[in-house]
């Protein structure tokens, strides 16, 4: 073509000249946000009355000139003839510490912009910016008093980029929600993606999410209709088609743009933890990483059932032989699936189906004796409340079913919303999602009862405020290996989870595979890894709570089960040392509790050999590296269970030359001499 | 998640309990089709009244249990209740000729099966399948009686495939149609994509597509409600709704599946062409291969303008100066875009705004004369006929239009279709377009003059009917990396075209681009490529006429234009030699009009060393092979144009190592000695 140019010349022209007779007021009104270390550039203006951002990273563009506002359904927009009638600068400097967290210590320096606008209508709306050396984000407070009641129609939020960015993303408005696999295609052939969105180009990595999603719609995000490298916020409207019903006042989630040199640092980002609001729960020790084990994956390879019949999973005897194998292997908890009423009902995941009841057991499950079982073994165990989506009657039982639990000791949950809308009607990431699962994270917290939300609204860093909320699903995770009719995962899959779904916070994947045949029952489902891979999982994929997935059985009088034994689920700090999205990634821990460190590797379906200086160990120190390799062979297709174990003595001088199979990986302990 | 996967599980079992009930009937009723060398098996079947089918290729499943039938508007549908009322097998084992091709002879091998059904009302559905050593397809004819008029309301056909394949896709329904890069994801991720869609996974790889498009609604591929790894057809609507306005007796296109060894093998797959109907021009001597300059690149990169102005590009005496240097370096023909009335129009590309004419030169452009000199140089014009989406408009100018043309004897023409919707409200791959475009490509035949659309009614082998219908864009070409705001193509752009765009048919892709540093009008656009991948392309990308893109002085004193002037554009044969989706490609084809092979080879973003063993080459020959490389430190983003020619002998036992840098390539001619 040829023509279609022409019209973006004259389009490109007609920008041009709009800048050029706007220059006066352009030089007048941008106001720069620089972070602190000088690198990102943020700058906000009321142009032509339009409330609008722009943004660069070591002196070149990342987003240029892009719109803010918001249009109601009941009242006049807000997108025009604003006039800024303030604003201040406000700026942080601080460190505070995480309960548990992939590291101690958060730095949280920013320099901010807070931007009071006034309508024509005199209505105001206040924008928030705050500046990170890894990124940004921007807030809105909707104008009115605290008891106005108003509908959002949409939000104009957009990111103009400035490049027609590699992107890796996963669709918006689907049947699975966030349980697929990450496409990889030019930003220009998005249509609606979910966040977070990942962006590569120009020597630079960048990511779209939101951080502090309390009272409010998801936000996705929409290609805009005349452009090929705008989005723009396309909020999960309920089903009468509100986006948001709001309140005079009411803060929206940050906006967040990460931005990193590389794939590998924008994984280390802390942006989004910074723009979420301190710790609400106080002391929170009761929240508490750990291992566990769980009557889950003989479900998913057909071993058990959920279900009532001769295969039943959760009874009382398989709950003991449970807790006795994690008493042994030194496994804090278990996990029981299918313990409580309601697994009989025919098609329970079909909407509005199910009739699970939460305080009670299933005929064959005696829940005092198992609590009274494991507390004498010393176990915990990690309850489970299936919703199937039905939240409204979750809400309704909750406080007997928390009650229940306390009864029981019972100081975890891990919960599920499996369905297709909740009650019915509302997708599971609208307002009404979010607003019926801050329920459960209030009434949680008032339990003192940790919680795993599986099939979860998305994280969006509420583990700062919210400590007890610990991991989730809100992926596809290890369960599609065992179960799923669609065959599994790729081998890439988890090299591009780091990237991707793991920026919004900690993923309760269940690595740990150590059996790799189980085609009697699943002949069409594989896991694409090595067994090496699988360990190293459980330092790459972070999550405070890490269950071994595999049945017990699988992991007795294997040697490389000590890495499970000894690998921590809390640490120090932190550190991608090198990655590329859906090729492979390295990643390094050191134990919250100890000196030392460890060392997770994987790759995709490739073999590669990676060189790793280990200089972020301490200086001077010696180390014993216990290390779990791919063995000769292996490959996630026919040897996936080949595994070398060796040791050796290195400091931070050492560089580790790893070499992984297809579908490999390797894990390290350091165990500091 | 877990309850998911038990509402898998209890699916699953369903469909086994359902399976065993039938089984009976299964036994008796399933008609298996296997391609001549046996290893692609397709099996047809009416059970329990649907039609259905399956396929396995290697003794590997492919597609499982896919349901074909159709529904209509204004009559009852034909997807249940079917009874056989005849079967009959067929098969075919011929060669034939392309007049011109990628490969001269195309050999026609297969095995088929013809079967009539009935509906309980007594109509009659046929359902025709041709199975292939690299692929199948199958078509449906219409029951009625040729006066008879329907309207189709869904064409059901499935795919339900066996694995969740990677896939390689653009996106459907989007307003720049098939101007997008491709994605990669997994199947399950797709919503609604074009096809050729390109799968790979379990050690093969497919393509879905079509052929033969003449009279019917272009088909895309949306994912099924219910399933992860199933997509249904889902046909490009008028804009009232109607699928198809169908008439009695119509046979569909064929519904192909491409199926290889690996990605490409199917890059060489014939069964799309052997699917259409043999030529209807009879002697098609006047539809020549060749190459061609334009007066194009200069309004991509900003420096000459389409519209009246300064810059003005079709000036006769810019024309002249083309036509000069083609004779002068041995190029037949040059493309003179912006040439004829209409381009003063402002904003023609929005719906319906252009005013176009077809017959008459612009004030700065003499026809005549520009003809006349064009024919005592001996170069020919390529005209061009930009239709601004207004078929109807065209379709009423077209035989003044092409009897202008036969009067300046233009034997071909460039034709574009810029805009977002045809004649303001239909999608440009509707029946409403297919059924316009057929009346262009009878039009021309009658004149006998070639046409290379863009923004193009996607290929389906047609040039194999109509060998005047040369080659196509209805891609993201060249001039996306010259003048579009978007910012160009990504490096690996070229090395996935060969894999999926081109599995429809020739690209006129405008390859040659030798100066890179037009960042003056151009700043934000880049090449992403070294010179010596340019050379490549015309290798790697067929089509019969290729355009060496850049200004003529930017060829000037350039050694490395030998090869364009050398590269040949019809072919004796063709073969993949290696290559991976995204990743890298290498291709030799065979000269037709002399005993010489060429040979490209492209890479993505990375550099890359290939071996690549000449067996292609006559055994027990020498050829002097004449290379052009990447230079010492060339890299698409630094130093895109370095390249080193040199020459050695080879034979077919030489293994050559080819080096390519970041977005390089390596561009060969074998001359035989």
């Amino acid at each position: 073509m040829n023509a279609k140019t022409l019209w973006r010349l004259v389009k490109s022209s007609l920008a041009v000249a709009v800048l050029t007779a706007t220059a006066p007021s352009f030089a007048a009104d941008w106001h720069e946000i620089r972070s602190p270390d000088g690198r990102l550039e943020v700058e906000f203006a009321v142009e032509d009355g339009q409330a609008v951002y722009r943004a660069e990273y070591r002196g070149r563009a990342i987003i240029d000139r892009s719109v803010l506002g918001f249009r109601f359904k009941d009242r006049p927009a807000l997108v025009s003839g604003f006039k800024i009638a303030d604003v201040e600068r406000t700026s942080t400097n601080a460190q505070w510490q995480q309960p548990w967290g992939e590291r101690r210590i958060v730095t949280d320096l920013s320099a901010g912009l807070s931007a009071v606008l006034s309508s024509p209508d005199g209505r105001k709306l206040r924008i928030e910016f705050r500046v990170f050396n890894d990124g940004f984000g921007f807030r809105y407070q909707l104008p009115g008093k605290p008891n106005e009641r108003f509908v959002v129609s949409d939000e104009v939020t957009e990111f103009a980029f400035s490049q027609n960015y590699k992107a890796w993303s996963i669709p918006a408005y689907r049947e699975k929600f966030s349980e697929y696999e990450y496409s990889r295609s030019a930003l220009s052939a998005l249509s609606v993606v979910q966040t977070p969105l990942t962006l590569e180009g120009n020597g630079l990595a960048l990511a779209i999410h939101e951080a502090a999603l309390v009272d409010y719609a998801s936000m996705n995000l929409r290609m805009a209709a005349d452009n090929t490298k705008t989005l723009k916020a396309d909020l999960t409207p309920w089903s009468n088609g509100d986006l948001v019903r709001a309140r005079g006042g009411q803060n929206t989630p940050w906006r967040v743009v990460l931005v990193a040199d590389s794939a590998a640092q924008l994984a280390d980002s802390t942006a989004i933890l910074n723009l979420n609001e301190p710790s609400r729960i106080g002391d929170a020790s009761w929240a508490k990483p750990m291992k566990y084990i769980g009557i889950f994956w003989g479900m998913h390879i057909g071993k058990f059932t959920w279900e009532p019949g001769p295969n039943l999973g959760a009874t009382t005897a398989r709950a003991k032989e449970y807790i006795d194998w994690a008493a042994k292997n030194g496994i804090p908890a278990v996990l029981i699936e299918g313990w409580n009423r309601g697994w009989d009902v025919p098609e329970w995941w079909q909407n509005g189906k199910s009739r699970f009841i939460f305080d009670a057991a299933a005929p064959d499950f005696d829940m005092a004796e198992v609590s009274r079982y494991a507390t004498a073994k010393g176990v915990e165990i990690v309850g489970h409340h299936e919703t199937g989506a039905q939240v409204q009657d979750y809400l309704r039982q909750l406080e007997p079913a928390l009650d229940y639990y306390d009864r029981f000791g019972v100081r975890s949950i891990k919960l599920g919303y499996v369905g297709t809308r909740l009650d019915v009607h509302e997708w599971p990431d609208g307002q009404y999602a979010v607003e019926a699962f801050q329920k459960v994270v209030e009434a949680t917290a008032k339990h003192q009862i940790a919680i795993f939300p599986h099939e979860p609204v998305k994280d969006t860093g509420l583990r700062r405020t919210w400590p007890h909320v610990m991991s989730r699903e809100g992926a596809r995770g290890q369960e599609y290996n065992g179960g799923s009719p669609d065959s599994g995962n790729s081998p890439d899959h988890v090299t591009i989870l780091p990237f991707t779904r793991l920026l919004s916070g900690p993923l309760d994947y269940t690595p740990g595979v150590f059996d790799f045949d189980y085609r009697e029952k699943r002949p069409i489902n594989r896991v694409p890894s090595t067994l090496a891979q699988q360990l190293a999982l459980f330092v790459v994929l972070y999550s405070p709570v890490q269950m071994a997935v595999d049945l017990p059985e699988n992991y007795e009088g294997k040697p490389a089960f000590q890495f499970i034994r000894d690998v921590p689920t809390d640490w120090e700090t932190s550190k991608t040392l090198m990655g590329e999205i859906g090729d492979y990634i390295v990643t390094a821990r050191q134990d919250r509790h100890s000196s030392d460190w460890y060392l997770g590797a994987l790759t995709n379906e490739r073999s590669r050999a990676l060189s790793v200086p280990l200089s972020f160990l301490s200086k001077g120190r010696r180390y014993e590296a216990q290390i779990y390799a791919d063995g000769a062979g292996a490959d996630w297709k026919t040897a996936p269970e080949r595994v070398t174990i060796s040791k050796r003595i290195v400091t931070s001088r050492t560089v580790l030359n790893l070499s992984l199979a297809p579908g490999g990986g390797q894990a390290i302990r350091f165990k500091a001499l």
